[in-house]
């Protein structure tokens, strides 16, 4: 026996931890073609990276020189396993592992630690709550391509939670970002604030290949408003749009800026896919559409809390792995439905997929034929 | 007092009824720039829709030679206020009203018919269970600009039923025709089915104003199929783009072709946002990519049923209108939030509306200023 009997992989894209790290971040973000396809990406990747490397060091800079999301991914990591050790006892002890994208700690980090912590029940958990083959299926295919370059394809029985968007937990600790964005108004204002839903945005050619991401999106923008149960208007928008394609619309920039030219005056802003505070949040929500907002006349302009280390999303996060080692499943009902559209031969697949039966009497120890560690 | 104490408009689109309406159907149909704006749509709007006629024509010959949602939406009518005489007392008599949009019976029939019938209190009622400017919008834009031009301005107190997207009657009657359509499988092979859920699309600079269309309609997919509780796979794609415009995607017919393309043998197609049967379920769904299926190799392509003259469903129209009269209120919260990039002064506007307090004791018959009929 290993040290941990279940590691979980919380999969995300990641963020420049300081100023040194940003041009190789855009570099393997702007190379990946499973989050962005470009023509000539080869060259178009690169020269975008490259050129929009000192701005996005500016953007860094002002939000104390790096992002915060591996600190928040940790907290989150750690509250996640010490609630899961209590819930779940069959399944403990429990340890997690961050793996992200396009940055260090990297899904080998991932890997070689859970190894070397004995695990061999891992869980691939996306940190998305809606599902994106730019996102959680570009972290996936990454995983198991790790797993053949650091020679762990065999060390590990894997299961895959590769969505969450109506969640129970999570879009109770959503409602409670949004009251709590909600208290940053006056008392009497309160119900006139528009409350502006933001995703980022995805390309057109993404959406036309058949992604789930917009309709899991509006599934949870209309679970978390008949949760919260207020009065408010709401509108769903896309941010964090780049390079010369066509993406997924309403544009978060220009909502805003209708919204205060025809005389809004009070908007609150939710992030609704992403789950800790990076650039997206601090610098593009915050102080570029804040400064946007002011400028065209938006006198109130608020956003919610990102869920960060809020003690109801470690409870949700606990509750989803719960749910899931419970349920016995390797995936998502959804999961191995590739998109309509889809030519990539990597996407939807399980390396060394937990078997349903065994997974659900996965609180019995079994012997293995492969001893890890 | 007259014969009827509410009155209920039932919008839709509607159809030509017979192959001479096509032409007259098309005209209005592309000449309207809320659901569609063209470049030079004085002139490209008529140009599109005379070329369309004897192709749009030829489509309707194959299914009965007309359109058969006037026969569905009395039979709809019907159902729905002899439910409510019984459900709503206090608000009967009820009638119901048809409002097409581009034929016969329009907005004036509805309303001189409802003046005829010494009504006051009025409801104009969506038959697009999710909101879309280019449908909803238009039709109540168009049913206000009718009472203008028929002098009818002040003969009614109106509320608006705007949406309904996750209304639980709604659902429920969805997911009953979703395990009905499922039924058309063999046993062994029924939830190999994938489910592609299939709506109207939409132009993309309608979604880029801020259309509430595609979250609305992610929230009744991922609802349905949350109800149904099935293991199947899902799909949401959209259907029916014209003109020269790029329209939301992924497009069904594209979706159905790379499904057969990868060897999918099963697809249960869902309409998801058109109540009643039209051309774009009996031609397009059924005929035209039933053909398109059975080329590319899916030898079990199905539809499940519309909704149509289903008890449960008349039971969720009635069942929205009581919920609609017992709230007392004028129209949803979320009507009067125009689209960020909305140009149009017409839009979100409710004509004479009732007052709240008195919609809700809407109940007691109360002395009126102005007496109709």
């Amino acid at each position: 026996m290993g040290t941990y009997k279940t590691g979980i992989v919380m999969m995300n894209l990641g963020g420049p931890a300081n100023l040194d790290e940003v041009e190789p971040f855009l570099l393997e973000l702007f190379a990946d073609r499973e989050i962005i396809q470009l023509p000539f990406q080869r060259w178009l990747g690169p020269f975008i990276a490259r050129r929009r490397t000192p701005k996005v060091q500016g953007l860094y800079s002002k939000i104390g020189g790096g992002s915060p999301i591996l600190r928040y991914t940790e907290a989150q990591g750690r509250g996640m396993v010490e609630r899961l050790d209590r819930l779940s006892p069959e399944t403990a002890p429990h340890q997690f592992y961050v793996a992200f994208r396009y940055i260090q700690p990297k899904s080998e980090d991932a890997l070689r630690a859970m190894h070397a912590d004995g695990v061999r029940r891992a869980i691939a958990f996306t940190q998305y709550p809606q599902f994106s083959c730019s996102t959680t299926g570009s972290s996936l295919n990454e995983l198991w391509r790790a797993a053949a370059r650091t020679g762990l394809h065999d060390a590990f029985e894997w299961s895959v939670i590769d969505r969450w968007p109506v969640h129970d937990g999570f879009i109770d600790a959503m409602t409670e970002t949004v009251r709590e964005g909600l208290l940053q108004f006056e008392p009497a204002d309160r119900d006139k604030a528009v409350l502006l839903f933001s995703a980022h945005s995805l390309p057109l050619d993404v959406i036309d290949r058949g992604d789930a991401y917009p309709q899991e999106i509006g599934a949870s923008v209309h679970r978390v408003v008949e949760r919260l149960g207020v009065s408010n208007p709401y509108l769903l928008a896309y941010q964090s749009e780049v390079g010369p394609v066509r993406w997924q619309g309403p544009s978060t920039e220009r909502v805003i800026r209708r919204l205060g030219t025809r005389g809004e005056k009070r908007v609150l802003v939710v992030p609704i896919a992403f789950t800790s505070d990076h650039i997206e949040t601090l610098s593009e929500l915050d102080r570029e559409y804040g400064e946007l907002a002011h400028r065209v006349g938006i006198t109130h302009y608020k956003r919610s809390p990102a869920l960060n280390e809020r003690p109801r999303f470690l409870d949700a996060l606990a509750d989803i792995v719960r749910e899931h080692l419970a349920s016995g499943r390797a995936c998502s009902t959804q999961y191995p439905m590739r998109c309509a559209g889809c030519t990539n031969p990597q996407c939807r697949n399980i390396l060394n997929p937990v078997k349903p039966a065994e997974a659900a009497r996965s609180v019995e120890p079994r012997p293995r034929v492969r001893v890890a560690g």
